[in-house]
């Protein structure tokens, strides 16, 4: 069955990003020389489901950075709005998750990144997600976009793995049960 | 001078109760056998700062868990309010954050407890908070309480120490820069 994960970065107070969408707080952080697995995570997934806003904002961040195919839900979005040097790269879909995990699975998919703030948050409540490497920013910034969101019921997670680094990253590894 | 210091759990995303002040939650981990350092920790401080919102719910915890003196800070609540058990443990004030650290601290306090959401949050915006010792459960509850809230400017954190438990319980300390 193809399975989603989460690879996501949060402050401590759990935001994001900021409600501007800025990742200033994040990419100030001196984290030279350090691994924090993300091309390893990478390598392990088929591809890349996001929506519409996250799209949107990876298109802000200059060259497209993904290698492996990137699955866009959205309802508004169009094929004209996907630019030309990204043909074959990105695709839309109007599908609903259940659907479109069936889907990519039909295609061969057996690990799917599932990102962006909303997106993540409606995946967990589905059940469509297997795990989740969140990384601890050490800063407080009060306000934002935040990683999670109401569940239905509790949801307990087992830790698999946790490291820390001398930038003051916590990174955790969490099986959803 | 005298510094404050926080010692708090929450759920991974981010609540130390639910709305109903609820840990039920906190309490079904199973932690027998470990050690989160909370006696080395309550060891080190000369006495509790808290809200009246979380002294009255200590009071329906069961019997009154302090050795160090309790001070309550609350403009509603009168000696009246104190159980007779509790006279010469709890004290009342109605100073202001700065005029009671100021007065503990003449009183020959050096480490003050925070502890109650509300006035952690507030604590930590009037910069009166040193360090923190945050111990994310491996939980998702969706609503509740939080640890943290807004912040005038952001808040940069130096992570001092990070140590994960069988339990699933990663407890990190920061030291608030």
């Amino acid at each position: 069955m193809l399975t989603g994960h989460i690879y996501m970065a949060t402050s401590l107070d759990g935001f994001v990003a900021r409600n501007n969408h800025s990742l200033d707080w994040l990419m100030k952080q001196k984290i030279e020389g350090e691994d924090h697995g993300f091309d390893d995570f990478m390598d392990s997934v088929n591809g890349i489901i996001m929506g519409s806003g996250s799209f949107k904002n990876v298109l802000t961040l200059g060259p497209w950075p993904y290698k492996k195919p990137v699955i866009v839900m959205s309802r508004s979005l169009v094929d004209e709005d996907i630019p030309t040097e990204l043909k074959g790269k990105v695709r839309l879909t109007q599908l609903s998750q259940q659907e479109l995990m069936l889907s990519l699975e039909k295609e061969g998919w057996k690990r799917a990144y599932v990102d962006g703030g909303k997106l993540v948050q409606s995946f967990i409540r589905s059940g469509l997600i297997q795990d989740m490497t969140i990384t601890s920013i050490p800063i407080l910034i009060g306000d934002g976009l935040r990683l999670f969101g109401p569940v239905d019921n509790d949801i307990d997670l087992e830790l698999t793995k946790s490291e820390s680094f001398s930038s003051g990253l916590v990174q955790n590894h969490y099986k959803i049960l």
